[in-house]
């Protein structure tokens, strides 16, 4: 479903957006996406931090985030955006955390991941049969994460429905953007990434990474 | 002074970042930059997150950092990053702010400011008679805050002895790169864009959001 909606527009919209994070998730794969979907909070789009429990969450690069909100107790929301980094390593053997994302995934309108954030998705048995895509450097690791995955090396983000992965860490941004402008609008995107000053790769097939 | 590193070195280091938060940060102007940071934590560099009084800080996207050490308290570092943000418009009202960021910025090497992060730089006396960008959106009301300040409009990001300023929000990301090329060169940093799957913009006098 399309709604128009332009950053001019005067009609505000409530549109939630839940941010997973987990020990060693990658700042760049949560804070890209967050930063593109901040754009739109003065039209109601609101973030709320996520975690298998509420309190401060180290990344791997170090800085600790404050998750609002326990996985399992949060409202529901239309984003459920799934982060990478070297934490995935652990959380894709921790089977109570992989059926709190999976029982998740099923309330929301969207589950979008980036780059080793779909070995989560893929473990929790929420892609098989579906296209998606991951980190170019874990590749080898990642495919093992889920055999019935239909994995696509070469794209920057790839959509399967209400699913959509993107390749490493930066490439969440332009994933994002395509996600707003699948429910948003191309205008919405357009705008979004010039006030971040940001140059979109709009075009998700293209991946210089890929060789 | 430029060290020779490689990330394939051997050779460990200890070369260390703090990152300012305060109210109303932007989450990408502190967190794309820390993620190219980051990419050297391996290498021995290490980040620090600082704020006015240690803590929890709210960003202007909503999400939450905590912030390790008080920036008049902290150790000393080798890189400030001072991020933009809508909280800037408040900060740069802030005196005694002002001055913490002032001392600070007298004893690290390199101060890296993002966005309206050059604003806070400007009202602490820092930029006087210097060469800095900021964002374009913002452009008119960053110009007041330094009349003393050479501003540079059109730039990816703009370097003048220890002082790097980048333009708004994403660029941070690539004058982080073209920092980490001055201290430790270009090869490190075109593998740490690989990495992280970053479309480098190598040229800091490009810049397509200027216009």
């Amino acid at each position: 479903m399309a709604v128009s909606l332009s950053l001019m527009s005067q009609t505000p919209i409530a549109f939630t957006v839940g941010a997973l994070v987990f020990p060693g998730f990658e700042v760049l794969d949560v804070y890209g996406p967050l930063e593109m979907w901040g754009m739109l909070r003065e039209k109601g789009v609101s973030i709320t931090m996520l975690a298998a429990k509420p309190g401060p969450v180290a990344s791997s690069q170090g800085p600790r985030t404050i998750a609002e909100a326990a996985l399992d107790e949060a409202a529901k929301h239309d984003v459920l955006l799934v982060p990478g980094g070297f934490g995935t390593r652990q959380a894709v053997r921790d089977g109570a955390f992989l059926e709190s994302l999976a029982r998740k995934a099923a309330e929301v309108r969207y589950v979008a991941s980036v780059c080793t954030g779909s070995t989560l998705l893929a473990r929790a048995g929420l892609l098989d049969g579906k296209r998606a895509t991951s980190n170019k450097r874990a590749w080898d690791w990642v495919v093992t994460q889920g055999p019935n995955v239909l994995w696509v090396r070469k794209a920057r983000w790839v959509e399967d429905g209400r699913f959509f992965t993107s390749s490493g860490v930066s490439a969440g941004m332009d994933m994002t953007l395509g996600l707003i402008q699948h429910v948003f609008g191309r205008d919405t995107s357009l705008e979004i990434a010039r006030r971040a000053e940001y140059s979109w790769h709009e075009d998700k097939t293209t991946d210089p990474f890929a060789e």
